[in-house]
């Protein structure tokens, strides 16, 4: 691996980026097709927030954040912190300081492949991090790694300036030439979205809802009206 | 596996199952004699609510939540929904659109092998959710599966109309049959352990409260007054 | 293993304990030379609660919580149990009335490498416990182990009367004849960070504040203007 | 859980036990509708041997092996032994001692989910285990577990005399009651497959021998020439 | 994800490919700069084969294999199938019958971030494969993913047409671009090595054959005679 | 932790360390009162070796082996190298080159809380290795840890020269101070095993020879004779 820290990307339109915030990342991973969710292992350290931005990507090594440090350079308003490990590590990358720094040029959050500590300090700052881990292990700045190259994170590929879109479910990365369709899509299935959730309030089925009857009435699924019809299933006695 | 959905079940009566939401499942769980416990990694989305009902049960595939769909044309208020699946899987089968339609009939929360999404949302709606996962990742309508069958869910098995109670330390399930005798003795159970958490907090031991001293004496367990007594302990030299 | 139990321990005076109350795990893990981190798999039932204390340790069977009710006969105003595991278990070894008798006598808390339950009443209490799991798992008080001998805990050794410091980042060890110099080294980390802190919230970069530019600059990390002039990268097309 | 041992148990014919001996538990897992597969955690101690028996169950306690010993007395030439633990446990539960009086009395191996030892001599005694773990920690006999009920192992449930199917690819069960038709279908299912591994293995492809290729033209999956024709898939640039 | 299935691929020239197979994956992934390695949950099935190919990609559903099928149309010989999955699944995508199919037509192995079955038949065959789980649990042919697209296998980005190195350390991969490059170096790396285990086997010590003391001399590493100097070592007395 | 390298340690005299390598892991942690034992994730990487050795220990930073050179300076014939990390890895720290040094030095084998590599080679060369990991991945030589200081490596702790014994079943360490007595104990329970094997191997049951039939007898069990003489057992219909 080369080590190499690119000055300059090319970030999505903030308009675009922000539109994005208002929506949930369930819904945004949907609009494009079910794709661009990281890991579930991804999680994040306090509930409640919703963030969009650009990313702005690390490719760390395992119990040194040295890259972090030169990211923060080229950071603007807008940006969030993407960080992957070049193997499996949950050492605590990022603290209060880096934070602070951070928070300061106006990025967003972190999402990063590894740990965080100082959490009650980030919560209080409002500053969200999804994490594979919660560790207090310290890093060190020793071996080089790479600051806004094209990285995999929780199974996802993600570039500098693609779209990050983070929340209680996680994390979904959208990228940057497809942004604006798939804002389209996300606020066209929100609509849509809203239009059921009023029905169903009302008593009615998802069957009715989403018309999952016809495919229904089309299987094999076969209803019967008790346990008792059946005696056993799977090899179990229907009868506890 | 035969693809087939129980209409209707023989529920457990509602004055049995409202008295066991005013215990913890750990309660429960010891009053029936320490069975019932679903795996710990059931965990929670959101800490503080304790809830009971009847088991609506549900079999799905991997990634597929077509037959919760169907489930919930059966459900009735009191039901919790009860989901095994066929493999393990943390893909988000239950988001807030489901939810709405599931608590707009009653329904109590949702127990799940598996992950849900829309978290956020499924909090501010107070509904519930015990799961393996979190995660955004959207599911599919192609595989059948059944609904209202005896199933295994994260080591216990649950029939329609058992009694499941979830809290904050997981989920237990009572064996319809069983449900008047266990809540009775969950009810003695809860009493007594009123009596003796006076008894602690004005400072009393629990050797003394539980009436530990008599098999403690009867052990090889040796009382020494100092580490110093020991030199060595498992090999490691008692001086830190 | 030879079963025993150890009447008195040689406790750090609860000034330097106090002390470290008001620093973060973190903050002691570094200034110690980034030693004393247990496992980051410990994780608090509750966010936002910071402890010390001195370590009051058990030593348990799986499935048995025996141990932890003779410990208690031992603690004082001040302690901090904290229970391994002769193997892993995730059993429920630890709930309200035990932390009733506990908190009756001035325990602070609990780490154990195993499971809690009635992690609600807990967090009423404010009685707060870092574990490997949340379970309601019952246990018996069957099998011997030992108190107040040296333990090894989620990778740390712990010697009865050691300093705990536990908070959202997890738990650290620090050993009773270091407590006092790493009580001044980590205070005087904390001074300096809040000078750091100061800077950074004033948009200087951590490559300043920390002096990270001479060795970056004495590395061989190449900095270029944009991903275009690297056509690929880890054998990845830098187009997007 | 009331501590029980049942002294005897209705087998199934070992002249179907040992028909299902020839078959590999995926044929057998897939003949009686894809149900009846153990989590595939629960692995071999060695590669190569496949064996079909009758289930004698045995719910043990965590670092307990006292009902195993107890189960034994009611063993039979063709049983497997089948335990499960009250909880999560990778302790060493079983030997070559146990072994030894196993195979003096026909027992034919042991499905775990928990921790086995020894596992040098039980290759070389040809005595094969399917465990969740390999470990030299020794267990006690302090806690009454149960003998010959039905268990939850692994995700699925077994009763005393049902038939274990276990190779290198996990284990498997089938209900007594299903055995015989279970066995046929299993054969049928070998029969079916070794025509078509013969078409197979003079080049037809899949698509022709399991006449896939009605269902994939029916569905919305488009051919395309090369990846050039995409440009993009899934935000990746299709050029490397 | 849009459904498609890339019908031919551009191959890299088996002379190459061929070359690699007589080189280790860790002698690879070192030569092209420490990357291409797949997350070490990837383990074969069986010990021993070292294989190099092309990668014929497919993205799968979970519990689906329907996309495998289709890939197989495409193979030629020399190819390694490479599976990844949408989310993460252990079950059984992969067994003896597609790996018939598959080696009549000269495909050397398979690389899934899921599971296989039928692992006693595959070794007999001798048609390895490389996976996250061994599984007879079976899957359906139901739901659309996609054949030869650019995918994130167990961490890595594959390109149709890369390189695929397998052995018993793992699985890495080489841009098809690289790989000439890629392989020149693995070959000086291996010539570099022979001389230097030559020296290594008449006793002299890595820290000479790698040249590794003057970093050391000028390190801080501190040498001292014997423990008895230290006295205690991070908090532990250096007497055990 | 100061970065230190102890030159000289105490090693167990090595006629009783070679008493060890006849006897199992197993025996031996049961022996000296069953501690010992490394968590069960730590496996060989080949089946079939005992070995046992004095320990020489190493402390190691993620990713790093730059200890594990250094620490070969002062091997002996009869060592072992244990190597702990001051964090979770499972980084390739040690391949073919590294024990062609260790082994041309008389280093029996290597047991590692992290990954190994060139594992074909490693068996190859006959030397045996236990670890968490396999795994390719290459480490760097850039921080300093400790070489012969005590260290906790997969929840035990080690001291430079204390009696490493290894086998299938795991790892076990016993102190030098208790060598002679462990081995002891060890060498009569192998005698004592010898004796019950004959009984059982002629169809005696466990329950005679361990005597366990007078403590099963003042214990709670209740023998029944069959399945249908309980109905249900922990709620579930005994009739299968």
């Amino acid at each position: 691996m080369k080590p190499v820290a690119v000055r300059t990307i090319t970030r999505t339109d903030m308009a675009l980026v922000d539109g994005f915030a208002a929506l949930g990342s369930a819904t945004v991973h949907e609009a494009q097709g079910r794709i661009g969710n990281l890991r579930p292992y991804m999680r994040p350290i306090y509930d409640g927030d919703t963030i969009a931005g650009n990313a702005l990507t690390v490719l760390a090594q395992p119990g040194d954040n040295w890259m972090i440090h030169v990211a923060l350079e080229f950071c603007q308003a807008g940006d969030i912190l993407v960080v992957a490990c070049v193997t499996e590590n949950t050492d605590g990358f990022f603290g209060d300081l880096l934070a602070t720094c951070a928070q300061s040029r106006g990025v967003r959050g972190i999402v990063i492949d590894g740990g965080v500590r100082d959490t009650a300090t980030l919560k209080k700052m409002q500053f969200p991090a999804w994490s594979r881990a919660v560790s207090m292990k310290g890093t060190v700045k020793s071996t080089l790694g790479a600051v806004n190259v094209p990285i995999v994170c929780a199974g996802q590929l993600v570039f500098p300036g693609d779209v990050i879109v983070a929340d209680d479910d996680g994390v979904t990365v959208v990228a940057q030439k497809n942004a604006a369709q798939v804002l389209a899509a996300s606020e066209a299935r929100e609509s849509d979205e809203e239009a059921k959730r009023a029905r169903l309030e009302n008593g009615e089925l998802t069957l009715d809802v989403f018309n999952l009857r016809p495919s229904l009435e089309a299987s094999d699924l076969e209803y019967v009206d008790s346990l008792e019809a059946l005696a056993t299933y799977n090899g179990i006695n229907c009868k506890r």
